[in-house]
């Protein structure tokens, strides 16, 4: 079979498996006072000062490890999104951690408000600004879209907010992003950064935000004290070790030619949600008239596993983002292609041919 | 190096990390729609199936794993305490994560009230009934103390509350009594239950929370809808197997043996909180005028790795639970021993001995 739903998630990569075997020797409790717990906290202080050397973070920043992104995201809304005399602006092509957070805030009173689209999924700039006034007091807006790969412009759109109130706080969801571009923290300038592991060959069940100002956030969760009071629960440090060492080996590949050969062989009528300023890893490509579902299915038999959309829009009625930005008799027949470390030219081309040819076949059923 | 500080955390077993390796393998998202992602989806429900069953809990209850027993305690506060005109009941010997969030809702206005612990750190019963009118709509007790090992009879507690009102939602932490005791939820007649990995020879960062009703629950975490819409996040499949093998394998034993061979040599004047209603495998001592910290590093020093009192309350300036029921010249000498699998009579022996040799040397130095 070959993957091609790695925005899903990723194999997690035999250095990072070793990392998370290694690190389960040294298995004591970071808080506990001996030599030996000591090492543990060590290794974690470790791997906490690579991430954010490797995510090239201004000095005094500070990056907690979470459960998951979904965790790290829910943290952030909950932190920033308090109190009803304030505006908080969301994209709506958040990831749904985002989106379903601030949704339930938007419910219990809080003024969320959701900003707009482009055709390509990414944020519309120029209606996120107009939207902006001083009751604006967080704004949050993913960096790569997870489903179509539309890159937002975080440095730019993050600078502008702050020239227009430096008090503004501003999150940026980078798990799509890091990995597949070089992430500078300093020059985005967010507040706010959320990163996962097994979107980059790194462990499940762990992932982390990255806080620019720990005074401007409070903890989702309390207890134990542990991450500077800021995330309490004992520390996963094999799961950590394991981010670490997939965030250290992560390539950053130029997926221009493997999405160029796919799309060649596309003859079909299609919308290629996916444009130029998508990352090209992710290509969301959507048919008339047919099923996202059949396509996958049909692709499945011939050895090609891809995506309908976000996994994580999967339990929801249909796609949130995509029916946003797409005409209503192609929004049924999206797909989700994502490519990872290992797939080849030719195996783009022969996805994009069999892609092309199920199309072909639905229809010719369909007609007859 | 022996380890006495199993209540803190444990060395994953072999077995657990080979579940953990090896459900690594199956990578795919449970949500996607593959035939490959259906097996991990079905991993997951088996994972799920197999603690209902070991725990043996009621028809038609639930189960939800999450990242942390402190995520599983923080969404039990976060769900139950919702109204200011209700009163909360939390036990005063709960574990920093239950304290911590309880606090939180305290400090945010809503009528959270602690319930006294008796001289061992179990709860008292008397007390907590006492406090039941009809404004109560949450009981949290702590199943085994964290600090002292002191059981609280949950089967009775519940029931009891559960016959003053039976809408009182009653939430038990588990962590320490699972692999300790025959949990069995039916019995308990809990609404939620919280079970951690890490504290039973599995992974760390995997845990989670019995639900008994669903309705009477709702989400901490928003996103993508994973665990029935309660808990959002990618399922971490190969921690979960982790945890289901470590649940399937441990081993209750038998500890008073051990408990007395250690007493037996401890001739310094002490008090012993962990009294004979505490679980073996947790010894909370205590020796007047001393400190718990110099104490641990004398043992460590002769091969000994031992406690002062819970690591999760070591970020905190003094332990909360040893603060209500020791007098104050006792309070700084606390120690915490807990004993797991691996740990013979004669460990037991030898570090009762070294124990009180450590104390005698330090009141003569302190002296000279």
């Amino acid at each position: 079979m070959l993957y091609f739903d790695n925005a899903s998630t990723t194999k997690i990569s035999e250095a990072a498996l070793n990392s998370y075997v290694e690190a389960s020797e040294l298995f004591y409790n970071p808080s506990a006072l001996y030599a030996e717990a000591g090492k543990t906290k060590q290794l974690l202080e470790n791997a906490r000062s690579q991430i954010l050397k490797r995510l090239k973070a201004p000095a005094k920043s500070n990056f907690i490890f979470t459960g998951s992104a979904t965790e790290a995201n829910n943290a952030v809304i909950n932190a920033c999104v308090a109190r009803k005399d304030k505006t908080y602006l969301i994209s709506a092509g958040e990831h749904s951690s985002v989106y379903a957070a601030a949704k339930q805030k938007k419910d219990e009173g809080y003024n969320v408000k959701f900003v707009p689209l482009l055709k390509n999924g990414g944020v519309d700039k120029q209606k996120l600004f107009q939207m902006l006034d001083d009751s604006v007091a967080f704004v949050s807006i993913i960096h790569v879209s997870n489903e179509t790969g539309a890159i937002n412009d975080i440095a730019d759109i993050c600078a502008q907010i702050k020239q227009f109130n430096p008090n503004i706080l501003f999150h940026s969801d980078g798990v799509q992003a890091v990995g597949k571009m070089d992430v500078n923290l300093s020059k985005l300038g967010v507040d706010f950064y959320t990163i996962s592991a097994h979107k980059i060959y790194g462990p499940k069940g762990v992932a982390g935000l990255y806080i620019k100002n720990t005074n401007r956030f409070k903890p989702l969760l309390f207890g134990g004290g542990q991450e500077f009071n800021l995330r309490s629960g004992t520390e996963n440090l094999p799961g950590i070790c394991g981010f670490v060492t997939a965030l250290k080996n992560v390539e950053i590949h130029d997926f221009s030619k493997h999405k160029q050969a796919l799309l060649n062989e596309i003859n079909e009528p299609h919308i290629l949600v996916s444009d130029a300023n998508c990352e090209d890893n992710i290509i969301s490509i959507c048919f008339e008239g047919m099923r996202g579902e059949t396509i996958l299915h049909m692709l499945e038999e011939q050895g090609f596993l891809i995506g309908t959309g976000s996994a994580c829009n999967s339990h929801a009625a249909g796609n949130r983002v995509l029916e946003q930005i797409v005409p209503k008799n192609y929004l049924s027949g999206a797909v989700r292609i994502s490519f990872g470390a290992e797939i080849s030219l030719d195996d783009c081309t022969n996805l994009g041919k069999t892609l092309d040819g199920a199309v072909k076949t639905y229809k010719l059923k369909t007609k007859r």
